[in-house]
C-alpha cells in the first residue's frame, strides 16, 4: 500500500511493519502521557529487543549530534537502518546553537532507513527519562538495527537513560578537563568507549593521554573489556569508521561473554523500578501546590514549628501512602 | 562544666548549647537513618533558621576543599563560627587524593568555633541527599553563623544538596570548559557567585572572559543579582577575602529584597516532598531484590512478555501504593 494512503490497521501494527508516521504518532502518544501511548509499548514489547541499543553522552559542546550523524551514515552504509533519539537539555540561551548541530542529520530525512526525534527536557528529569524510554522501546520494535540515544551527560545526569544502553559511549574534547577529573574521581562512570571529537585541536594528544592516564588508575579484571579511546574530526567524518569498528567490537564482546544479557537484565530492573518511582512521586506531587493542606502543612515547616521529615511523613500519611 | 566531664542532659540540648560532641553523635544517627536521629532533628528544628547556609559546588579539582579551608579561616577572622559538610563523592581511584585536599582544613581542628564533618556518597543518591539536609538542620541549630555545604557537582548531579543554600558558590578553574558548555547551554543553574581558583594558571583571564560571556547571554532583569566573578588562589588565600565580601553582598541583597525567605520557603518546600519521595521509593525497593514476586516479574520483562511499565504498575499494585 502507498504510503500516501490512508493505513486503516491498528497504529501498533503499522509500527511494527516500519512505517514511521506510524512511528513519529506512537512517540508523541508517549511523550504526551496519553493512555494510548502506554498500550501501544504494551503491545510491541514483545518485538523489541532485536535492536543494538547505544548511548551517546558527554558535555555540551562536543559534538554529539555531528558524531551520530557521522555514525549514522557510516552504519547505512554497511546496510544498517538506524534511529536516533536526541534528549535536548533545556535551554534558555542557545537553543538555536543545538539546533544548528543538529542540521548535519538533516541529510538523512529522505532516508526511510533513518528516523530522527529529539525530545526536549521538560521540567521533571523523571518524566523526560520515562517517555525517553518508551521512546527507545519504540524504535526498537520499529525494527531499525541501531538506536542511538544521545544525552547531555556531565556527571550523573541523565544517567538513568543512558542505562538503557547495551553500549554506552562518552564523546570529550580538548578541553573536557572537568569530565576528565569527573571519571578520576569516580563520580563520573567509566563508559565503554571514550570518543575524543575536534582531533584537529592542538591539545588533542595531551587529552587523549589524560584519559589514559585516569583509565589506567581503573583496576583491570583478566578478560575485562578494555576501553578504547578513539579520536575522530566528526564534521569531516574522521575516525568515525574506527568508532564504528569499536562499536561493534564491544557488541561482540558482550554478545560472546553473555555479559549483554545481564546488562539487560540489569537495565530492566532499573526501569521497571525507576518507573515506578515516578509514578509514587508523580502521584504525590499532583495537585499538591493547590492543595491548602500542603500548602499550610508548608507554613509549618517555613516558620520553624515542624522539621520537614516530619512533615514528609505527615504528607505520606495524608496521601494515604501504605506501601 | 568542662567537656571531659560526662553530661547526662538530652543529646539535643547539649546540641543546642553547642556541644561538638552531642552535635558529632548526632549526625551519625542521622547518617545511619536511626530514629533517634530524625527524633533530635524534629525537637532542635525550631532553633534552626539562624545560619546562613552557603553551597560551594563545582568539578572535582577546582580546590573545592582549599577554598572552603580559607573561607573558614577569613570568618573566623572576621569572629564568626563555621560549620562545613563535605559530600564525598564515591571515589574508587583517588580517595588519597580527597583527603590530602582536606588535610587543609585540620588546622581548624582544634578551634571550637569550627565544625568540620564529611559524608561518603553512599551508592542511593536519595538517601546521602537525605542525610546531608538533616545534618545541615542539625550544625544549623547548633548554632553556628555559617554553614558551609560543599557538594561535587557537575551538571545536574546533587543539585538537591546545593538547592537547600541560601546562597550558591560555583568554584571553576582554567580548564572547566565542561562545566562553562554547561552553563552556556542551561544545563547547570546560573549560581549566585562564581569563583575561579588558580588565578595562578596562564589561562586564568581567558576563563574569566568565557565566564563572563555566558553571563551576558542571560537576560538581565533591573534590580537583579549581578553574578560576580571573583578570582581566587586559595591555597595562598589570594583572593579569599573579596570572595568573602562577595557572599556578605549576596546575603545583604536577598536580605534586602526579602528573597531570602522566598528562596527559604521553596528549599523547604522542594525538600519535603524530596524526603516524602525518597521514603516512597525506599518503602517500595526494600526486600524487592529477594522477592519472588519481584523477580518472577521480571523474568516476563526479560522474556519480553511484559512491558517494562506494566511492570511497574503490577509492582505499584501489589505493594498496595495507592498514594
Amino acid at each position: 500500500m502507498p504510503p500516501s494512503m490512508a493505513d486503516s490497521r491498528p497504529l501498533a501494527q503499522r509500527l511494527l511493519d516500519g512505517d514511521r508516521r506510524a512511528l513519529a504518532r506512537a512517540i508523541s502518544l508517549v511523550e504526551n502521557e496519553q493512555p494510548e501511548g502506554y498500550a501501544i509499548v504494551r503491545e510491541v514489547y514483545p518485538h523489541t529487543g532485536g535492536a543494538a541499543i547505544f548511548g551517546l553522552t558527554g558535555p555540551p559542546g562536543v559534538g554529539k549530534s555531528t558524531l551520530i550523524a557521522a555514525l549514522t551514515k557510516a552504519r547505512r552504509a554497511q546496510g544498517r537502518t538506524v534511529a536516533v533519539l536526541s534528549i535536548d537539555p533545556s535551554s534558555p540561551f542557545t537553543h538555536g546553537a543545538v539546533l544548528g548541530d543538529r542540521i548535519r542529520l538533516t541529510e538523512h530525512f529522505l532516508d526511510p532507513g533513518v528516523f530522527i526525534r529529539s525530545m526536549a527536557n521538560r521540567g521533571a528529569l523523571g518524566g523526560l527519562s520515562e517517555a525517553a524510554l518508551q521512546t527507545a522501546l519504540l524504535l526498537d520494535a520499529s525494527g531499525k538495527d541501531d538506536v542511538f540515544l544521545e544525552t547531555v551527560g556531565v556527571g550523573q545526569a541523565e544517567v538513568d537513560i543512558i542505562d538503557h544502553a547495551d553500549t554506552v559511549v562518552l564523546a570529550l574534547m580538548p578541553g573536557s578537563g572537568d569530565s576528565i577529573q569527573a571519571l578520576k574521581a569516580g563520580v563520573m562512570e567509566i563508559p565503554d568507549v571514550i570518543v575524543v571529537n575536534k582531533m584537529d585541536h592542538p591539545l588533542i594528544e595531551t587529552m587523549v593521554r589524560e584519559i589514559r592516564g585516569v583509565l589506567s588508575l581503573a583496576p583491570h579484571v583478566k578478560g575485562a573489556w578494555r576501553v578504547p579511546i578513539v579520536k575522530t574530526e566528526a564534521t569531516r567524518g574522521e575516525g568515525v569508521d574506527e568508532l564504528v569498528q569499536r562499536l561493534d567490537e564491544h557488541r561482540a564482546f558482550i554478545e560472546a561473554e553473555g555479559t549483554l544479557g545481564e546488562r539487560r537484565r540489569r537495565n530492566l530492573r532499573n526501569e521497571v523500578l525507576g518507573l515506578a518511582a515516578t509514578r509514587l512521586r508523580k502521584r504525590l506531587e499532583e495537585g499538591l501546590d493547590e492543595d491548602a493542606d500542603f500548602a499550610a502543612l508548608l507554613d509549618e515547616v517555613v516558620a520553624r514549628r515542624l522539621d520537614p521529615a516530619s512533615a514528609a511523613a505527615a504528607l505520606l500519611e495524608k496521601t494515604g501512602a501504605d506501601v
